[in-house]
């Protein structure tokens, strides 16, 4: 499906972003992950789990039910699972079937994140998620804190592409975080098997909004801006704002320096679940930042979500005329197409309606 | 559909309840029953009666018009019809064709109900009906009112399934009118033609949570908990609790004694209606409990409306497991499925969207 | 698709209403015409434009976007486009593509309203436009205001209808703009190329309820009630009410004279813009009635929806019982069929959902 070939939905065999560590506490969290009801909860050592999120008895979602000690409980007539998927009681009988069971998903927490894999559990390697030092996570001198979870009506490439493409800064976010030059000034793009980084290193230029607010006119700023795409679904960005290498009084002195993260996940064919997360210099420079970041974010969602509209007032599959500055989203899409096509074909997750 | 076999919506030869009695005033009432478009009145003198629901002129709802004297008046441009169907009046000419119609229902009062005969009338027979003193309601120790009326967004046989499996009771209902020996104690079912019975008899059991909010702890009952279906759509439940047999003081003693009347009708395909009423020993009894079981037909309209989306999620037709105690509930189902085959093959009654 | 031959869904070489003038200003509006995203807007110089509503790099809507001197500017990533619909810019790169462009289409201001051409631009004749006389919009007696803007959830037919057949505001418009002898009065309906005129001339009948709310009983009034249908969208009509020609006081003397302009624009194949104007003798008057007709409209509006969802119910396509009062209805659609077919066969604007 739009934008990629006919019959590709997701990569499977990745390990993506099922929430945030903080979030998941006694109840458990219903998602669907790629098409597959899913279950997110903590066995009662702490350990988190993934387990198909559909009660096999009756359809109720596990998601939406309760975990008692190390099991899920579905929440209609009380069947349990362990979280090997083993079906552990049902109340109304004594004898519980071996054969009675439920899916299980490899599920890690890692930095803040609980990361699923929805493809073969054979190959969820840990090895494979983002190193945390690389993303930026693990720099002591940086505060990370969970800041939105959105569960948005689009198909997920639609917020990819909107990440791999950062010249929408300047525009989009042109009241609050963007300026001209994230689209004029040259990107630069690398690739590395399973990453694909972008860059613009900006100089001399005026402040965005949001600084200029704060911190009234007269200096510009050298910036650092850039997303490195961990395939197949996260985002790991940087935004350093310096006073300019010229300015009189402090060249080249820092300002704001941030990382950004972001994961997007496929759910159904037209939705996803964006995971917003930010480090900051302190905790209270992180909350101070929410509110305009929650605009930021919305902006983000407002286009993807009137982008998946149009496509379906298209009809599903929209010409597009590239331009150059679509050069790393291409590269996005074609190395994601590319893992898909290894996968092979697999059974669509999706049944007609 | 799912649960039953391919092109096997509902059961078209059987009472249904359309409404409750004290609901249909002078106003009509517009229903889908069955996939088709339904108005319901009253005639001058008080007759209920149902109509086709749609004004074959224009399309126009006519439950969503104005009755004059028998008539049912379409609220667009007037034309008028009779209890029987044909068109009385069409305000815009003087000569109204005898080919001018619209369908008519057998429908009936009954008890505090409307029934509707959805299927061929000469089949009509109100002999079919449940009868009011076998359901408990013509009981004259007790007070039957209606509760409540819902249109849900589930295809109505989820509903069937909930009413046809009460050790739900332990779970979905735990904080308020189950234990769990809703689920351990072996259920006894029992068929008779057009008729399905499920009784628990619970013995010594600790109190379920709302008697032990308003009684306080301290002592045991005997319960008697089913439900009688009366197939193709309604249920008349027993609730009875007693002081244990045991109890020092007052063994036996009755302390809540209930009828309850579930009636579930088919709309669309992944629509019906859910008409709740109760019977108590008194009427400031049954209004008393009417807020706490507000709670408990919204807790089986959740689990069955995430059902539904389940259902819609795994393309329409999941597998189940099944365990013991969903025999009544299997039952349930194989007797609906008898009769919907024994009625042939129909004009499907819904097109493609 | 109803109640047009299968495959026809609306005429594309006729001038359809976009929107209200006065609703044009600095920001760009976002239409769905015939199934096509267009935006429309104003250049520097006040002249109002149309342009495909759909940017071709993102499929960002260019009408939720913003305008800048002549260009309209992609709200995402910036690219900007001429009235030409010429790429003007596209703020990443320095040259721009001869072949990056997005469609025009011919767009004129006339009376109060943006009319827009959606089929072959070689057609748009301004000359094809209704007269601003014949309508009665130029009467320099007459103030004439944009009313209301509404997207109803219905196709565009029915609204149609609902004009052609003016018999529904003995029905529909009971306690306010309608008496019996809008639906008894014999119609006269007369043809001209593009236009279908229907008059009904009431003699001597109580007067509308909104006028005995104002003006108390005990008089009779003359009445001139009609709509010309300029196909393939727009509706002019006439509400006037004198004191009956046998009134012993004021024989004759105008009460109420007022022109109404419905324009009815079709978005997809089951949804619809309706735009409405009034023309009363003075502003204040026109002021004064806005609170009833906007109900008024919204009873149009609610019937329209109503029969959408009704067709829907009945799988699309309706069986039909018409009447001596669908004469001009049915003529209006076979003038709307026989210019589609005149069209011949097109591409289809919506593909498969």
């Amino acid at each position: 499906m739009y934008p990629f070939s006919e019959g590709s939905f997701a990569v499977r065999n990745g390990w993506y972003v099922a929430g945030f560590s903080a979030d998941l506490g006694s109840e458990p969290i219903a998602r669907t992950i790629l098409g597959m009801p899913v279950a997110l909860y903590r066995k009662a050592d702490g350990t988190a789990v993934a387990v198909g999120g559909r009660c096999p008895h009756r359809n109720f979602p596990l998601g939406k039910s309760c975990v008692k000690g190390d099991d899920i409980v579905c929440g209609y007539h009380g069947i349990a699972f362990g979280p090997d998927g083993k079906c552990t009681d049902i109340p109304s009988q004594k004898v519980v079937p071996g054969s009675y069971q439920i899916p299980t998903y490899p599920l890690v927490e890692h930095g803040m994140w609980l990361w699923i894999w929805p493809g073969d559990p054979e190959n969820a390697d840990p090895a494979k998620l983002p190193d945390l030092e690389a993303i930026g996570y693990a720099d002591p001198t940086m505060h990370a804190v969970p800041m939105f979870t959105h569960e948005v009506a689009c198909r997920y490439q639609l917020l990819n592409d909107n990440l791999l493409d950062l010249s929408h800064l300047a525009f989009l976010h042109a009241s609050s975080i963007g300026n001209l030059e994230n689209a004029t000034v040259p990107e630069e793009t690398s690739q590395e098997p399973g990453i694909l980084r972008s860059r613009r290193y900006i100089k001399d230029a005026p402040p965005i909004p949001s600084l200029r607010e704060r911190m009234g006119e007269g200096f510009r700023v050298d910036q650092v801006v850039g997303m490195d795409f961990y395939l197949p679904g996260f985002h790991a960005g940087i935004g350093d704002h310096f006073y300019s290498a010229s300015d009189p009084d402090r060249p080249g002195e820092a300002i704001q320096i941030s990382r950004v993260f972001h994961a997007v996940t496929p759910a159904t064919p037209t939705s996803c679940y964006y995971f917003f997360g930010l480090a900051s210099l302190d905790r209270s420079e992180a909350e101070a930042r929410r509110a305009r970041l929650a605009d930021v974010i919305d902006e983000d969602i407002f286009a993807s979500v009137e982008i998946e509209k149009m496509i379906g007032l298209m009809g599903g599959a929209p010409d597009e005329l590239m331009i150059k500055s679509d050069r790393n989203a291409v590269l996005g899409r074609r190395m994601l197409q590319a893992m898909m096509d290894a996968e092979g074909e697999e059974e669509e997750p999706f049944a007609a309606a």
